[in-house]
């Protein structure tokens, strides 16, 4: 039973980011939600809040990858222009849903809503309205490109609503090896382990005192072959320099 | 006098912020930084420690942007492949760097270096080695693209040592109108003024509570106009309803 790798790209759309107003916070979470069900995030693009921007980037992505996630601009006001921009990249248009325009009923708690209230009820023709716990319209997904809203809070729950249904693949497990040494006083025979070990990606990553050893691989068995022969290699020739061993199944 | 418009793109390398063991905090204050000094960051790609990838995008950016940062990706070990990825770019090759080297021994404090220590004098030959305040070689400039170490203390050190050098132009100005209302009670008329005033980039963002109207342009004459008339239809129309107004220069 062999499953395929899964992969996927995140586009997130905001001036607000780009100018250094706002702190993403939406890529870490995305990027473990993703390893958690089998999927690799393997590119991220940051863009502006302009159309032709937002088309390049997802028609630059959404032939590469499985899937797409974009955060941002998708709310009532004119700098919210990522609907209109991704229904242009599908050559699609945008209808309303009856759907969303109930939710937004609602959730206004009103029937006299205005066409900045609206506005968030359309979608593209092609696309479907993602359900969420949220009781507002808070993004559509279209062929493989799921369309959410950038606010932290909405994204990570609508995010948290859709994942059991998102069809990952083989999962990454990974096991670190934290040790007091510097990079460079392992760094041959690790280069010499990755080449033993192609199907494992190895990184190093230096902390303050110290040096991470990450290894990451879908087979379980050649993981653990490779990090037991580092520990071996370690305990033999740099005696009492392992910190600590972990697993994770999402790093 | 008329400054021109300088723009960037960041290109982040690394598999560890991709699969989310490490959260990217080089982007915001890098975003913020160029603000400083009067440029305008455009785009943001992340991509793995795999040579065809940081080529493409690096190669993607570099013609179409002022300046490019890179982060990460060029420390002693097998998957730093930052700098050959580089000189591949720009197809050139790896030469010894005497100041690097003499860094390295510097740094090291021994003549005893091995291949793993001596990989990171290595820079393209029509490469710059960049001059910080740490005592070891963290990055070198090749034409119009700078070339960083991804650890935020590293990265961040010599960004600051090296921002005074690097020729920005016209700075941009923001405004922040924050109020208690929905992104919807103001949706019209902030797109009117939009409309007015095309010069004035005017995005908003909820929060918990309300939203910000912010407002950012070159000309500070015309910001204030569009923030004034902005103020003005608020205090007649939704009085009360404005908590504050801030100015900054870096937002």
């Amino acid at each position: 039973m062999t499953q395929k790798i899964v992969t996927a790209a995140f586009v997130i759309i905001g001036d607000e980011i780009l100018s250094g107003r706002t702190q993403d916070e939406n890529l870490n979470f995305l990027a473990r939600g993703l390893s958690e069900i089998g999927i690799n995030l393997k590119e991220v693009r940051i863009v502006l809040d302009e159309e032709s921007k937002i088309i390049e980037a997802v028609n630059a992505v959404r032939k590469k990858y499985n899937y797409v996630f974009t955060s941002g601009g998708i709310g009532p006001t004119h700098d919210d222009i990522t609907t209109e921009a991704i229904a242009k990249a599908f050559e699609d248009f945008l209808v309303k849903n009856e759907e969303a325009a109930d939710l937004l009923y609602q959730h206004y708690k009103t029937n006299d809503l205005t066409a900045a209230h609206m506005k968030m009820a359309y979608i593209p023709s092609k696309a479907k309205l993602i359900k969420s716990k949220l009781l507002s319209p808070s993004g559509f997904v279209i062929e493989n490109v799921f369309v959410l809203a950038g606010i932290p809070r909405i994204f990570q729950s609508i995010f948290e609503s859709i994942k059991t249904e998102i069809i990952g693949g083989q999962k990454i497990q990974s096991q670190e090896i934290k040790i007091s040494l510097p990079e460079t006083a392992i760094a041959k025979t690790f280069a010499d382990l990755q080449k033993k070990y192609p199907q494992v990606a190895m990184g190093s990553y230096p902390f303050n005192g110290g040096t991470s050893l990450v290894f990451r691989a879908t087979n379980h068995t050649t993981l653990e072959l490779s990090v037991n022969e580092m520990i071996e290699f370690l305990q033999k020739n740099k005696s009492d320099s392992i910190l600590a061993v972990s697993n994770s199944s999402t790093k």
